[in-house]
């Protein structure tokens, strides 16, 4: 039940700009921008051939509304696989509302948050992973997450699911085979070859699923709590270390975004830095409050930084080790940095001094000057440690999708029960139905399974125009 | 001295959505692409015909930055006149940013604002006043002003000018001739005929300087000065104003527009309204300078509405004549509507009384109920109907840009010297150099006539990416 009307949509962001691009898809596309648009060389759209552009005027009634051009694409080479135009006119709000309700008048409608790409799905143009990509790709604001998203779109993920539930998918056929001839006790399914490829599909399930790990990370961005008494120049170090990143964004006019206080991209992996109190032992009740606060906010953190300046520490050094043997002790597996500013004030002494006293507590200790500048590579390098780039760096698949992860979740719990089932000699009609279960969940990541609520869901999310 | 690099902008508003387009204009436009793209069909954009769209990827070294189509549009067949190419991209600004500073390794450079339209301009696709009507095209926000542009990109304007240039450049020229030929006193140019194009050129020049008034309004809109009482109703009487065409931009989801309180498009026009505090007499200091101030406002103002609620007006009614009275006393020549509000409050029989104590000082009188919505379309007959748009209905040459009117002002007053010159028996000499004046003058609004601190001014006003 694929739709046949035709959608149409701005594909471009609202607002003034010297261009907007308005999309229409469906089987009339192509006859009702036709019945609006006069080519400047009397061409009709509908004799024209693919992948085509042609100048003139969109016209309601005696009217001119614009000068555009409009791109011709026929199904199914186009994005959806239906006939699509896109019409190119100037950008001004005025014009774009225009032209949209001249095309619903015509016989189009609105169309839904990314039901271009719900079409898209439904033609068979990209599976449900690859359709979900895009929306990923569009939001991705940083090389990692923007490498994966690629990745999935270009059918990475999905083709090493869909190759492994295809192999599944022989050996249920031979063992349903085997039920059809259940009085005869033959055996179709190899079983020395079942097993192995069910240890194959075990261990593939298990790397996307720890994947994910990573891939939500790369997503969502590394939260880092930044622990530190006020003016101990928090603000200065997040500076120092967007610094570099900023200089590259503010070169390209037209492309700047506000400033983003507490995110940082650093080597292609997003960090959200979170701002604490300090944890400084007190009796008025208020402070306590803030102490408890800024646990609980170190508990939502991957990494500790422990932020300090040189010349207080060097005078309040013991009272600091025991504020950072607390947090040790509190979170013992989360990573802590402990970082000294202003490092250029203390003597080498001094600094290996401290850093003695830190190595002793196993802490890793690095030494800034945001202002000169001085350390604030290696702090860099020590946060990106924190996070496995390995698989990002190996092109290697990575999830980052909840669903996905949900559904591979399952998909490996059924396989454990084919394999349990299997050692422990279970009949084939119950190993058939834990099989087919698996089945339904490798579909249920490539879009072979599916229904109209998951799609709503999915497609929901999705940005109208795409 | 037309530049031949090649620029590169985003062509579409920065930010999120579907897609964005990155547009690159310059001789070596579509090598450049070439060097970046990677046709899915594994064809080289340098081989491709003019107006066709292609599919694939733009790679960064071993880097897949997108999937995206690329337009091509050889010169003199393009937008610019030159080689361009549009780049289709997903919308991350991420992406966006990626592609652009790709594309500046690649040998492109950051277009300044207007360039691409600039250019088109240097290469003679577009006048001067029809690049100018570019700008005006994308900032229009409602039909008239639409309406306008439309015409001016179309050429309606500065075809007249021209035309009117090449006449009177025609006898330019037989004047130079006599002037060859000075010894012999002939005349080549006949003075009657001469005469009669200096009356045209004349008249046509007039008209165009008094439809500065209108288009200046319909550019800016109109403001109108609301004069009343705190809590008369003035927000609700907008929100009725506003309510019918606020319907229909809701209807579009994706280009609805943030509220202006205070700007209204009616019947394709723009009304700016500006709130005052009213003019109630009174002894205090405070109030007084209140009283002033909105005097002030309707200084600035075309239109006064003057609001009332019903009810107070009926009680008051003595007293509020002789503020009405007021202010049509310090502004006679100033439109002025009272406005009663709550109407359905009163009697027939009250309205009437009213209506009659008004209609004896020559005051319109709009009687409305913004709540019921009764009389809200009256009073929007109303205000259109203090707009001169006789004109803009029979699609006149309307000017709106100051620069042209300038020039048309200067043209003006050269060809009524000219006109007084021929009427005087000038000798010929003299005349020639009125003659070049005015030539001078339209040149310089088509664009005939330029010098490069102009084009700076004209095109520092556009966005980026035109």
């Amino acid at each position: 039940m694929i739709p046949h009307d035709s959608i149409v949509a701005l594909a471009t962001p609202s607002g003034a700009g010297a261009i907007a691009v308005i999309r229409i898809s469906g089987e009339d596309a192509i006859t009702i921008g036709n019945t609006v648009f006069r080519s400047i060389k009397n061409k009709e759209l509908t004799t024209q051939k693919t992948h085509t552009l042609h100048l003139g005027h969109i016209i309601d009634d005696t009217k001119t509304l614009d000068e555009v051009l409009v791109s011709i694409f026929k199904g199914p080479n186009s994005y959806t696989g239906e006939n699509t135009i896109e019409i190119s006119c100037h950008g001004s709000t005025y014009i774009q509302q225009q032209i949209i309700q001249l095309l619903l008048r015509k016989g189009c409608r609105m169309a839904d948050p990314g039901e271009f790409t719900l079409r898209a799905f439904l033609n068979g143009k990209l599976d449900l992973s690859q359709a979900e990509a895009v929306a990923d790709l569009i939001s991705s604001d940083n090389e990692a997450s923007h490498q994966i998203a690629m990745q999935q779109m270009r059918g990475g993920f999905s083709n090493e699911i869909a190759k492994l539930r295809e192999e599944l998918l022989n050996f249920a056929s031979l063992i349903e085979l085997e039920l059809d001839f259940a009085e005869e006790d033959v055996e179709f399914a190899d079983r020395t070859q079942f097993h192995e490829l069910l240890n194959r599909i075990e261990f593939v399930l298990k790397r996307l699923i720890d994947s994910f790990a990573v891939g939500n990370v790369i997503k969502n961005g590394i939260p880092v709590a930044i622990v530190g008494e006020p003016n101990v120049g928090k603000s200065t170090l997040l500076n120092a270390l967007l610094n570099e990143e900023r200089a590259i964004v503010s070169e390209i006019a037209g492309t700047t975004r506000d400033t983003i206080e507490d995110e940082l991209v650093i080597g292609g992996i997003g960090f959200r830095f979170i701002d604490t109190a300090g944890i400084r032992e007190t009796e008025d009740v208020v402070e306590s409050i803030g102490i408890r606060k800024t646990f609980e906010k170190i508990e939502q953190a991957q990494v500790v930084l422990y932020l300090f300046e040189s010349l207080k520490f060097k005078v309040q050094s013991s009272e600091y080790i025991i504020e950072i043997e607390k947090i040790k002790n509190q979170f013992p597996l989360k990573p802590l940095v402990v970082v000294i500013n202003k490092i250029d004030l203390l003597s080498e002494n001094e600094i290996l001094n401290i850093r003695k006293q830190l190595e002793t507590l196993s802490i890793k200790l690095e030494t800034i000057s945001a202002k000169e500048n001085i350390g604030v590579e290696n702090l860099k390098n020590q946060l990106l440690s924190f996070v496995n780039t390995g698989a990002l760096r190996n092109n290697e698949t990575i999830v980052t999708n909840t669903r996905h992860y949900d559904s591979l979740l399952k998909a490996l719990d059924e396989i454990q029960k084919v394999k349990f089932g299997l050692e422990t000699n279970l009949s084939s009609d119950l190993m058939a139905l834990d099989i087919k279960e698996a089945l339904y969940h490798f579909g249920m990541i490539t879009g072979q399974v599916t229904n109209d609520e998951l799609l709503g869901n999915i497609f929901a999310n999705f940005c109208i125009g795409k």
